[in-house]
Order: structure tokens, then sequence, then C-alpha cells
């Protein structure tokens, strides 16, 4: 049991710590010391506060009952002493001693503790690009920026807006720019896609389909160069050109604040962020950590994993403050869960997508569904896409993500498969799992099903398949020497047999056993349906009549359409 | 590898175990008999094709892209040979005959096999109460019961109706009436709340006000004697008097078709029902059985359990399909999952509920915990309950039911847990669950996360709390014994002070401390909040200065206004 803990930030993780602590031990003393004025906020909130969803900043700041998190607060009502605007500047842990400094006065001073949390957080990794200092271009990450970016749009001096990254936050920013306030909106992109370690290409295009609907414009594989203006920034230029903008927001990530905790002698990541054990310890046992500015593992791949996410400083926070009080809380670690609202769908994942455990040296197959959220005869319903990332050699399950609509429905599959993904699932996992079934809530064999029994087929070798990228390609490059077979009723495949008299072809799958005549067992034969149930019903027909060369349409023209593919 | 599979049963399971089979076997022949001419419905869309939701009954006969799955569609599409209207009569186990009767004709046949599927479903349990045989009193299985049905409430000779027995089939009809048609609806119930294996009485009067606020009646605690009317039904005769009605829907639980299997001896389970193992197969090898006339293993007790739901069927017939075909699948058991959609709310859950899970003698302790689904800052957001049943002993989680809005929200939660439940999670596994977050789709502590730390706090002792029945009951019998102390602020007290002025006491919870001597210590204090979560740290305040009788009110004033009380 502890008697005087100090407590280094008072954002997320460390009030949750500091509370937790003092609810086990009500008559400990705890101390909480940060850098800003502005303490306790919900960070994550700050693009729908510049949306203006969220209308005055103070409630990112309250509670769910409408009081102000401020020292105040702290004090009466969670027994907690808070020094705003102080900086911790040295540990020295021999003594048990905190350095700070006041930032107000410049006064230093010494806070002794028995036990010491260090919820530093993280920073906006910088660009250090000429005319970063222009007036107008942001980083997001405290309240403060909030408001300004806010005060720029209401004041009618935005009418264009420039996000660097395509990130989380960024795509947010830009929602919030072109959505409610019709600013023309540019996301600029290192990578070749929207979320690089978050999603599949296919699933980034149509995330970013999605935007460009939405009046959000994207130049991806650009780098920026340097910003332009005079006092304020009026242009960016990139390795590309030159694009206006009276406003620009930088969201390429965060660094951990782990300087203090270096100075200490405390053990580091490689890559940075202090390393804590299951029990949110560092190697100093008087000292924990949690939240933006360390390390955990990735249960996944069971290495260090940087995840700086408000949800994982709160729950680390309560492992803290149990711990504090002599407890035995775990934190084991996570899978990397995430969603994103894009506009009126939603993007979403755990675990690694196809990319990222390809980078890793997994042998990987991935399988891409797009079926409605519920019983197909249910009136409200909507397509959901679906990629089950899979590791081929033992069938164990990598990661899951999604494209659908801004619901609950898409989330809520990522959601289940997160609960499994520690105990290391199975393909069949998956294909048996329990969804919760009533029409107007999901199908009878739900898509997480289907998804299981799609990744079982494509390992066994019968559902051999193509995403709508190869797709696209294959059609483009090889139109002439393959057979394109469109499997659905002649009243769906008739525009497309109009528009392509050559190449576009059409026997529905319950004929194609009388008609394989028809068919060249010369050319590959590229299977097509709605959404890629059809097709592949036809291709074990096909392989079973002796053609040898059968891929079909994962998604099927659903797929397509949401993808982008102009056919 | 088999070459004749005879499947006894066309509606769900039946034909998925077929059409499976033949996708892994295309050479194989597999016929497949049903006593009916609609086959493969699906049956769970019945309510919503009374409400008129679903527009034409053939809508639930047809697949996602509009074909019906007739007998037509199975021979061309699936290349399996349905015989409708046709009924198995014997299994002579040892020349593996099916004896079969065709119903029309009134012809008998012999159908050898070398592999057997039973999937002869369930049948409605019958009251066989006089008046029973009575025109518009209707059991609710096929789609000509529900075309029956609604043909009567079009004709608009339906003004009062009555659904016996309140489970999922019996509250969607009620609402199906009540919603869509505006027909004075009244449910009777013996048991003396609704859903009673499903919800504790806290979650099922949750349920039934919402469904009371939209017009239906229920009567519980009730049981039918008899039904009166000349030829058409016109009163239902309970134990308690006597109910109008024009239309009586009788949906008291389904028995499971097993009399085939039965005298075929193979092995049943005690409480009927085929027993199968975990490869679907029957106590004969040669013969597979699945969905409603099948029990399986709950996953939560181990023991036998009967759960007759169209998902079971889906996805037990694709694992009985792989196994015909030499595979090695399988399909473990389930925890119970289940939704139901109930007017603009829902109810939900996996597990056991408090009420089963002290009839099966575990030392249970449950929390209820109501919180907003999404961040409390995001503009559109709702409250939802959850309750988490544990077993004291072992910390283990037991269930886990909700009610909340018609949305996946609730459900999303729900799935998440079932997903782990097979692991037997524990209590930390609910507290560090890895929601995906963002603020448009959960809180950074999610409600999952709160509700698995209000059962820690709980179980250590330091979340001591009553729910809303428990505290009407205190309420009302103990007001002037008890101290009952509003911990919110002013304003949100005030109401309950002016209406209340002897019993009603008001503290904020950050003054408590201040103010401790206006707490009688010779009293129990009831500690009552929004939610639960300032009053549970009132009572650690409380618990610190020395009060030993302090209780709080879970789910707070939220709570008790979904629960009912008029207070």
């Amino acid at each position: 049991m502890s008697e005087h803990v100090v407590v280094i930030g008072a954002i997320a993780l460390g009030p949750k710590a500091a509370c937790r602590f003092k609810r086990l031990h009500p008559k400990a003393r705890v101390t909480m010391i940060d850098k800003n004025d502005t303490i306790s906020y919900g960070g994550c909130g700050i693009p729908y506060f510049v949306a203006g969803e969220v209308s005055e900043p103070m409630q990112l700041r309250t509670t769910s009952f409408n009081m102000v998190r401020d020292k105040k607060f702290f004090k009466e009502v969670k027994g907690v002493d808070v020094f705003p605007i102080t900086e911790a500047i040295r540990i020295d842990r021999e003594k048990r001693h905190v350095h700070i400094r006041r930032l107000v006065s410049g006064e230093t001073d010494v806070l002794p503790y028995d036990k010491l949390v260090l919820a530093t957080g993280s920073t906006p990794r910088k660009l250090s690009l000429p005319g970063e200092n222009l007036k107008g271009v942001h980083y997001v990450s405290s309240p403060y920026d909030a408001v300004r970016i806010r005060d720029a749009i209401t004041k009618g001096i935005v009418k264009k807006a420039i996000v660097v990254g395509a990130g989380f936050i960024g795509l947010e920013m830009a929602e919030a720019f072109a959505d409610m306030w019709d600013v023309e909106t540019t996301v600029i992109e290192i990578a070749d896609q929207i979320m690089p370690r978050y999603l599949s290409k296919k699933l980034a295009r149509m995330g970013q389909r999605h935007m460009e609907k939405n009046g959000v414009s994207f130049h991806l594989n650009e780098t920026v160069d340097r910003f332009e203006g005079e006092g304020r920034v009026k242009r960016v230029v990139t390795n590309k050109g030159i694009v206006d903008a009276d406003i620009v927001v930088i969201s390429v990530g965060v660094t951990p604040n782990d300087d203090l905790a270096k100075e200490a002698g405390l053990q580091l990541s490689e890559r940075g962020g202090i390393v804590v054990d299951e029990h949110m310890q560092t190697s100093d046992p008087n000292i924990y950590a949690g939240g933006d500015c360390v390390v955990i593992k990735n249960l996944v791949t069971n290495q260090p994993f940087y995840l700086p996410m408000g949800s994982m400083a709160n729950r680390q926070g309560r492992v803290i403050g149990t711990n504090l009080a002599g407890g035995n809380a775990r934190f084991d670690g996570a899978t990397g869960s995430f969603v994103c609202k894009l506009f009126e769908s939603s993007v979403a994942g755990t675990g690694l997508c196809r990319n990222v455990a390809e980078q890793m040296g997994y042998d990987v197959l991935s399988v891409l569904l797009v079926q409605f959220d519920r019983a197909h005869f249910y009136p409200t319903k909507e397509l959901m896409t679906l990629e089950l990332v899979v590791d081929k050699f033992t069938s164990r399950i990598l990661g899951i993500q999604g494209f659908g609509s801004y619901g609950d429905a898409m989330v809520g599959r990522i959601n289940a498969v997160a609960g499994l993904l520690k105990n290391q699932p199975k393909v069949e996992d998956i294909s048996n799992f329990e969804m919760a079934y009533s029409p107007p809530f999901s199908a009878a064999m739900d898509i997480l099903n289907t998804l299981g029994n799609m990744a079982d087929n494509a390992l066994a070798g019968m559902n051999r398949g193509l995403g709508p990228a190869e797709f696209e390609t294959f059609w483009e490059q090889h139109k002439e020497s393959n057979f394109f077979l469109d499997c659905r009723e002649p009243a769906d495949a008739e525009p497309y047999l109009k528009k392509y008299p050559e190449d576009w072809h059409n026997i529905p799958q319950g004929k194609i056993s009388q008609r394989l005549a028809e068919i060249p067992m010369d050319k590959t034969v590229v299977l097509i349906c709605n959404t890629g149930g059809r097709s592949y019903e036809a291709q074990i027909t096909l392989d079973e009549n002796g053609f040898d060369d059968v891929i079909n349409l994962h998604g099927g023209i659903a797929g397509l359409k949401s993808w982008g593919m102009d056919i």
C-alpha cells in the first residue's frame, strides 16, 4: 500500500489511475501534475467538436453528468490534488523524488513519492518542413488546437482545407471540414492508400471512394515539401505539384513522450515507448506507466505494439490504480481494434490486416465477402463488406476488417471477433460463431459465419477467387484472352451484355451444367455474380466438369461497386 | 464418402446439409423428402410477414438473389432431388432403408441410403384445451399459419388479439399485431415475467414496460383454461377471468420431432431430442441429425441443451454436409445467444440469466448497469442497460443480458461476450474487453468495460447495490426507517425533494465528505444518482467514514425509469 502517489500527466490514464487508487485507498494522498492548464479531456472528440457536432469545447471536459473535470472537481469529488501548468523535469529514482517546475512562476520544487505513475502521453509527429509555423498550419492534439481550427472555420476564412495524413484523425478531420462546413478538402498521404497499417488496399479504397463521393479529394503517393504563404498559409507544395489551402491540418501519427523515463534509466522499447509488464509496471517496481507513452504486447503477434488510444489509456489506468493499492490486476495486451466513421459509412478492424500480415512474413490467405447485415427478407438492411485474414499454414485467424454503414452492425462483427483473437481462433470458430439471431439483427447464417465458411472453402482450394483490384487489372489487360461469365439471371446480366457484347457472357448458375459447351476450356474463366456466392457454386460445377482454370470474383458486382470500378 | 444421402426434412438444416455435401461431392446423389409442399423457408420471418414488413410470403422462400427455393431450384441449381408431400414412416437401420409414404397418393416406398440425415424439426407445443380447434386459434409454425393470420387481419375482422406465451415468437407476434395493425393486443403468460428462461425479472420488466407503452397489455401469472366462441373464437377464459379475442395465437414453445429416431432406437435425451456428438452424428454412425430435433451441449453448463433456432440449424447443417463428405467438422455446442426486437427497443443475451443460474445452483452475483452506448459527448446516443451474471465463487462469467434500443449497439455487446463464453472468461476479461473505440461507436471506457469493473467492485464488496425491484420494495415499505440520499447536483434532485420533502435527501457526491453530520449512522443509507456511478463513489466515502449500512441503487434513476417505477 502506497502512501503518496504522484501521477505525471492528467489527461486520460493519469486521472483514471489516480481516482481508482483513491477509491480503493481513500486515505492515501495522490498528487497529479500536468504541463497544461486544461486537463482530463476527451481528445478523441476533437474532430466532432471541429465539425460542430459537439458544440462547446467544455463538453469534452465534462463527466456524463455535466460536471467539469477541473482541479476543483478532482479535489472535491475525487480527493486528488492537481497541480496544472507544472512540468516534471527529472525523476530521482533512488530518492523517489520528482523534480518539478511551476511553469507560470518558473519555481522548481521536489515531490517525494512512494509510487509514481507516468502518464506522459504522446506528441504529434512533426514534419519539420519549411513554412510549418505559418498561421493556419495546425497539429491536432489539444482542445486549444480544436478551438483555433473551428474559430478559423466559423470566421469564414476557410474555403480550402488540406489534411496531411490519411490515418484516423486525418480522415475524421477531413470529414469534419467537408461535411459540416462545406470546405473543399484534400487529403495528402504518402502511402498508396488510406490507413495503410490498418486496412487492405481493397477496403481502403472502398473507404476512400465513399469519402470522394462526399466531396473529399485524395492525393495518394504524395509527399509534402513545404507550406507557403505570407503570414498565413496559402498553399502546400508537394513532390507532385501545388495545392491551395486556407488551412492545413497535419496528422501523421504520434510519438510517445518517453524522455523523462529515458533520462531516469527506465527500460524503453527499441522504437521508443516505455516498456511495461502485464501489471503496467515499468522496469522500476515503484513506477507504473500506461497510455500513449508505453508499448504493450500485441496479442496476435506477441510483439511489442504501440497503440495510442484513449480506450487503452482508460482500461490500463484502472489496472494501475488497482495495483497501486496492492492489487494484482493485469492488462495482457491488445489486438488493435479500431473503428472510424467516414460520413455515412465506417471502417473497422482488429488484429492484422493483409498488408501487415504479409510484411510480418505470414503466409496469408484473405477472403472478402459482401453480404446483408440482417435477414435478406427484412425490409431495412444494408450491404457490409468483411475481409478475414488467415494464416494458411495453421488456418489461424490473424485479423478481420470491414467496410459498412456508419451504424453499429459492422463494428459489432469486428468486436465479436476481437474477443476471440487472443485465444488463437481457427477458421471454424468463425464459421460457428454464435451471433444472436433474429431477422431484424442478423441472417440465420450471419455474414461472419459465411465469411468463415468462405475462408474454409478457400483453404480447401474450392473457392479460388480474385478481389476487385485484381479483377480490374484482369478485365483491362486480358479482356480478350479470358472468358468473363456472369452467372446471375439474365435480367441482372443484361446491362453488361449490352455494354460489352464481345466480352461479357451470361449463363445463370442453375443452367451451367446443361450449357457447358458454351464455355471455352482453353481460357481462364472468370465467374461473376452479385456478391460471390453463386459464382462459387458455378466454380464447383466447372471444376467437376474438367475445367481447370476457373476463378470467381470475391464480393461480386457489389464489391466492385464499393471498391469503385467503373464497369 | 457416401454415394446416396437421404435427408428427412427440407426446411433449414436439411437443405443446408444437402447442398454443402453436394458442393463437396458433386457426383453423389442426394434425396431430400418433406411432409409438406412448402420447403426451405425462413420460419423466423413469420412475425415480420404478419406485420406486413415482409410483403409476400414468397419472400421467406427466396434466396438473397430472388430465386424461389422450390423443388425445381434444388434440382437445377443444387443438384438435389426433392420429394415434397412425402413422409418418412420408418427407418430400417440394418438395411439402411427409409420407408416413405407419398401423402397425395398414399403409396409407400423404400429409399435405400448410405448416410441419413434427420432434419425433422420441431412441433409447436399444444395446450390441448377446450376450444382450441375454433377458427381463429392459431399456432405459428409454417407460412400457411402466417398467411391465415394475416388474411384475417387484412379482412378487418381482427380488433382484439390474444397471444398466449411471452417467449420470442409470442412477443414478436404481439408487436406485429399492435404496431402495424393497431390491434388491441394482450399477452397471457403463465410465469410472472416475460421470457422467464432468458431474462432476469428486472430486464424482463423493462422489455414489458416498453411494450406496454406501445399498447400491448400483459396478463402475467395467468393460465388459459379454454377458448370460447361459436365457430370462431370470441373469448379466452383464464384462471383469472375472461378476455375477449377475435384471434388467438398460441406460442408456448416447441418440442423436437424425435419419434422416427426413437422408433429406430437412436439415443434420445431424457427430456426428448436426439442426442448427437460434436460431429452431429447420432448413436448410429450412418445417421446424422441437427436443427430443432436434436439436443446440443450448453457450453456454459456442459449440460444437454435444447436451442431450436434457425441459426443453429444453418451452422449445424454445414457441419453435417462436410462430415457426410468424409470431413471432420465440429459443432461444439452453444451458449444460447438470442436477440428480440420489441418495437423501438430490443432485449438480447447469451449464457445464463440470473434466474436460471440460481436454479442451477450457482452462487450468483449479478450487476446491472445503465450507460450510454457511445461517448457521452457525442450528440446521438442512447442509454443501454446490461446485466452481467457472475459465479461468485470463481468470478467466472455465466451470462450477460441487455435491454436497449432496436439498433445494433446492444446486441453487439452481447455478441462480443458470446465469443468469449466458451473459454470460461473471468470478470477481468470483461473489464479489459477490447471494444473498437471511436466516439460515434463507443465510450473510451465502454459500457462493457464498466460493467466488468462494476462486477469486480461488487465481488470485492465495494459496490453493494440493490436493483430497481428491491429499491421499490425498500422505498414502499421502509421509507421512514431508511435514509434515501440523492447524490446528484441540486438541480437534478429538486423535483424529488419537492415531491417527498420528508423522505428524500440531497447532498452532491463531491460535498458528502464535508457534510457527513447530516447523514444518520443508525439508518440504512440508500444512495441514488442517475446511473449508479456517483452513488458508488459516495458509498466509498461513507464506508471510509465509518458508516456500516450503506447500499447504492444500481442503474440509478435511469434504471428505475426503464424498469417502470413511478417515483
